[in-house]
């Protein structure tokens, strides 16, 4: 393999946020960095050293972006997979490999490969017709969720009882027992191609139910040490059984009974990750790069309490996007303000993230509650 | 003033390292970035939204360049200050303040501004031609450095007794008395418009003889209480003194008799402040940003003791360069690397920085041998 550090050229597909924050991490490595985004104002656009405008689900676009790279990652998993398999093929060193992102791109088969492989998770059926969904044997209410395509909330439904099937989704669906549950509970976990693997700490969320989106993300869980064992395990063996090369976000809920169960996986930089860039010893895109360049895996100890907030587009507002409060937040010792580079704010639009950390837990939260109540995005 | 977040378009004069962590922290605030640089392969070349090639020093290119843009900022001293006067006379932002660059391009006037606000320095004499310097007062040995564009240990000449006077400079010069110091010290400062300043923890230094560069420097100092403090207080009264905007690093020297002198000045990021990035609240860059931006200056605490490490070019080699013992290197936990994307090495270059951080000083001291020992950059 090439030498990460100068010789080698990675192909990023998606240019969004999380591309951008891998960048600047690679910064540091001199990556020669390309990028693929049909957004001709993706955040990634000048950051990289070629950025390419085309569709990520096109056949022809992705295997040629490729073929011009010597190794492929995504920061989205909605990409064409028979590309890269073909990429794959022919040679290019493709992380996460395409067969993990063909299984995670489709819930049916993600919530398939749990069940055979004794990962803890939600009852669930498989669903592929109104009239079978009419007959499932899953009590109310349940979730209902689009088997390939969801994202930030999109693409799931709950369905309360009988009334709500009228309105249910038609396409390939997957619906899962309703959890009543505790927490939502998150651990990152990468594994690079010697084997090597490394979780990081344990993180509780808190979603914005009207934006169904994570909003507040505090880390390190005080949760009981079983409970972080137990979950930092089931991680383990997710990304053991995937035989992945790269990170893994494993989303979790812990029910009323302390019982872990697996949502949902991303092999990706994730949402959930934004707070290790100053909250740990290596960050969460420190540790996609070591894992796919097959570096040693960074030590992922929390070195403060450290709690993330998205900064979303305010409700009501659409258009070029005016940031109100940051010098007010930059007046708050040890917060981290991170802006996305999107011109143009919609509601719930993730435009950026703050994180604050701070040695005492309880003025961590307190200054969270007021950069959230101070830092808005309008138009 | 535009808000620096989003439609205020920032010019760097100077495209090297300096810029290149500047513009990584100035991503998370989504400032547009143009920089000037005479290399088409500086480091920055890929990471801003504009990279003109052209002179520094040539009035009409540094005109052009920061005619369009709303601020312009240096990350080099040796730039046209004519233009940036004319521009400041504009309206472009321009800081640090072009009178500042001026002062401190000229090594004799930077003497005279510390004799004639009582900064502690050592006794000099300004010298315009041989004659001058055959008959000067300061007693043998003395260091005769050029006035103006001296840099990175190059212009500076030690004469031990009259016999070195015939391969002295005979352009402008500026000669002190030798100190025998003790320790070389740096400290931070930055000052925003508001005139809030803030000093950085005072760091201590160890040079490479051979290259005449830092070498190995360690922060926070462990020096008496008293020093840290009178070091502190020298560089709040400089940067008041200047009326500066933006980050001032201040070279000092401490004697044996534990009483400081200033060395240098520089009206920028340092290299003195890199072990900032991962070492304190903010990093100097960050800092910069802030001041500049006129926003609130950042907790400059340390987070930890920090060792940095210039990664320089092997001696014996020059071409494109090769990196040896990354992987070793980041097998250690808390050592973080940051290379320059500099395609060519040569001796003693500054091809990148590696910062070591650990809670244990003296292992922190281990690592640190260790990463010099290992990382080496050849051809």
């Amino acid at each position: 393999m090439k030498a990460f550090y100068g010789d080698l050229k990675l192909g990023i597909l998606g240019g969004g946020q999380l591309g951008r924050m891998l960048i600047q991490q690679a910064i540091n490595y001199n990556v020669t960095v390309k990028v693929l985004d049909p957004d001709r104002e993706a955040p990634c656009r000048k950051l990289c050293d070629e950025f390419v405008v085309g569709s990520l689900s096109d056949y022809e676009t992705v295997y040629n972006f490729g073929k011009k790279a010597d190794m492929v990652t995504i920061e989205i998993e909605k990409v064409n997979v028979d590309a890269l398999e073909q990429l794959e093929k022919e040679g290019v060193l493709v992380y996460p490999q395409p067969r993990i992102i063909r299984l995670i791109q489709d819930k049916g088969l993600q919530k398939q490969f749990f069940k055979e492989n004794n990962i803890p998770t939600a009852p669930f059926q498989v669903i592929s017709s109104p009239k079978q969904l009419a007959e499932s044997h899953i009590p109310f209410p349940y979730i209902q969720k689009l088997r390939r395509d969801g994202y930030d909330g999109r693409g799931v439904y709950k369905v309360i009882d009988e009334s709500y099937l009228k309105n249910a989704f038609t396409e390939p669906s997957l619906i899962e027992e309703w959890i009543d549950f505790e927490k939502e509970i998150g651990i990152i976990v990468a594994r690079n191609e010697n084997g090597e693997v490394k979780t990081f700490p344990l993180v509780e969320m808190e979603f914005n139910p009207q934006a169904n989106l994570v909003e507040f993300l505090i880390s390190p869980s005080t949760l009981p040490f079983e409970i972080q064992q137990d979950a930092a395990q089931i991680a383990t063996k997710i990304a053991e059984d995937l035989n992945i090369v790269g990170l893994l976000a494993v989303e979790m809920f812990l029910d009323k009974h302390g019982k872990i169960l697996v949502n949902e996986l991303a092999p990706r930089p994730h949402n959930s990750g934004h707070q290790s860039i100053e909250g740990n010893v290596v960050s969460q895109f420190e540790q996609h790069l070591r894992a796919i360049f097959n570096q040693p895996l960074g030590d992922t100890a929390c070195l403060n309490n450290a709690i993330m907030i998205n900064v979303l587009g305010e409700a009501g507002y659409e258009g070029p996007a005016i940031y109100q409060g940051i010098e007010k937040v930059l007046d708050c010792a040890g917060v981290y303000i991170h802006l996305y580079g999107k011109a143009l704010t919609k509601p719930f639009r993730k435009m950026g993230h703050v994180t604050i950390v701070d040695a005492d837990r309880e003025k961590a939260i307190e200054k969270a509650r007021f950069v959230q109540k101070t830092l808005k995005v309008i138009a």
